[in-house]
């Protein structure tokens, strides 16, 4: 379950007009219905793209429901990371009611942590599921930098399943070396999934055994042709789709990826205006107008 | 009341041997009543050192209700900060029914939030509450970096009443230029409170209206002292009580401020052992050893 493409929808939000906003069911389960219909190997909903850091203990509860009861046979994996261990223990238990098949755990911080403070969650979160759990190297979000030694430390703990790294370096060689030197500290058991969508071409070829996706979220055919291109000995076909997408990676490095896919989803009707949670905003007017045309180009929607 | 001493009391946890934790609302009202004696001129319920991050919205109200409860003519002022927008507003409503009167609003943050974004959240917070706000800049927690321009344009939006800066610079001249510059681009009425303890004399030195204080929420006579020092024009005698405490400060740096302080409340018995929520886990044993040694030494607990 832990290899080939995952894909991390949006959550999309509708506003209410007065300050609030709730989760637009119709439209998540729509992204849901592609994600199937792609055949992607696995869905992970309330990822970073997916907004659980935002959303409240229901609402999380919820979501992973509704992920679970429209995937049909394409396995579940259920974001849980909280600022506070209890809660993040509390969302694994919902997501495990809901029927997820796996659990994503960032390290959220608000005061800096220390290893042994992020070692010591991951050993509670998994000491209290029985579910599988993908580690979440995610520094531009959690602040926490994994060492290969706290790969090492975290690794080892019963119940660990997978590793998100943040991608890889540019050098082939130098890219196959850092995923090398990572499995060389993992137990067997212990997959590597490559994140950051403009090294996942890279990221696959040099190794990893999966892509967690924020493009296949919304935008699953061109994902799954890059991952399939890699894992069919074709790496060179990966290389090129990736280097065609390059506009959108370079509105992802503009303005992040979660604010140009949520413009994405939003452009093809997939999500209501302003589907981000505040105090998150959607991209400008400007922004929006040099993304349509990205996308139009890309001919992304297939 | 944005002036003076503001006292950061910790909110204190229980362990319940399972995993979870629940407010000691014995050991937080002894510290609001330690911090009524010492005449603070107002208290910070739920700031960073409160640990609001990590509370939910009913342990939130719960707290702000037994601050204002136990503060007799003491200001009560009530950290709100949240992730999302709405939970902010949700907290304030909860602060403003316990008889708050001000709030404190850090940008929490989990995807990095652009300028724009930032004083969204602080116009949306101040629209929707009657309360008068301080805006929390604490890079460390939140990665915000606070511009002068984002000071002037969150300083203009109606209901702020105070700025919290994260220190100083050492130079005493280079320390009065950076608060005249800061406070160049507020109205009149937003006062500019300092924070990181060490740094506090120099800031109240250097031209602070406040010292929002997380020495003064366990011990807030030597808090005291440095505050009315520099206030009745003995700013030398406040350098060298600063500088008395240094190796306090010197623990704040190692090890984080909460944590130290987290440390000293349970040494002097006004909370219970390990009272951080977890993932934050309290000093080791040598490190606690260390601390017991500076706290008696500087005979801190009167």
């Amino acid at each position: 379950m832990f290899t080939g493409l995952s894909a991390f929808p949006l959550t999309p939000l509708r506003r209410d007009g007065r300050g609030g906003e709730t989760v637009d069911d119709a439209a998540f389960v729509r992204l849901i219905d592609r994600l199937t219909a792609a055949r992607v190997d696995s869905i992970t909903a309330l990822g970073s793209t997916g907004s659980a850091a935002y959303l409240d203990a229901a609402e999380r509860a919820h979501v992973a429901r509704l992920a679970v009861d429209h995937a049909g046979d394409v396995p579940v994996v259920v974001g849980i990371g909280a600022l506070r261990t209890a809660h993040a223990v509390a969302h694994a238990e919902a997501a495990q009611r809901a029927g997820a098949a796996g659990l994503l755990l960032a390290p959220l911080t608000y005061q800096p942590l220390t290893d042994d403070e992020v070692v010591g969650l991951y050993r509670d979160v998994t000491a209290a599921t029985a579910l599988p759990v993908i580690v979440y190297d995610n520094p531009t979000t959690t602040r926490v930098t994994f060492s290969l030694d706290l790969y090492a430390r975290i690794g080892a703990l019963p119940g660990i399943a997978s590793i998100k790294i943040p991608g890889v370096p540019e050098d082939p060689d130098r890219a196959r070396d850092h995923v090398r030197a990572i499995r060389s500290v993992l137990p067997e058991h212990v997959t590597i999934g490559v994140s950051g969508d403009a090294r996942a071409a890279a990221g696959l070829t040099a190794g990893c055994d999966a892509w967690y996706s924020v493009l296949a979220g919304t935008l699953p055919v061109p994902a799954r042709r890059i991952t399939d291109a890699v894992r069919q000995g074709r790496p060179e076909e990966a290389t090129a789709e990736s280097a065609r997408l390059q506009p959108l990676w370079a509105l992802f490095a503009a303005y992040g990826s979660i604010r140009v896919i949520a413009a994405v989803a939003e452009h093809l009707g997939l999500a209501p205006v302003d589907c981000l949670p505040l105090p998150l905003r959607g991209l400008t007017a400007d922004q929006r107008a040099d993304l349509a045309r990205v996308v139009e180009q890309l001919v992304l929607a297939g």
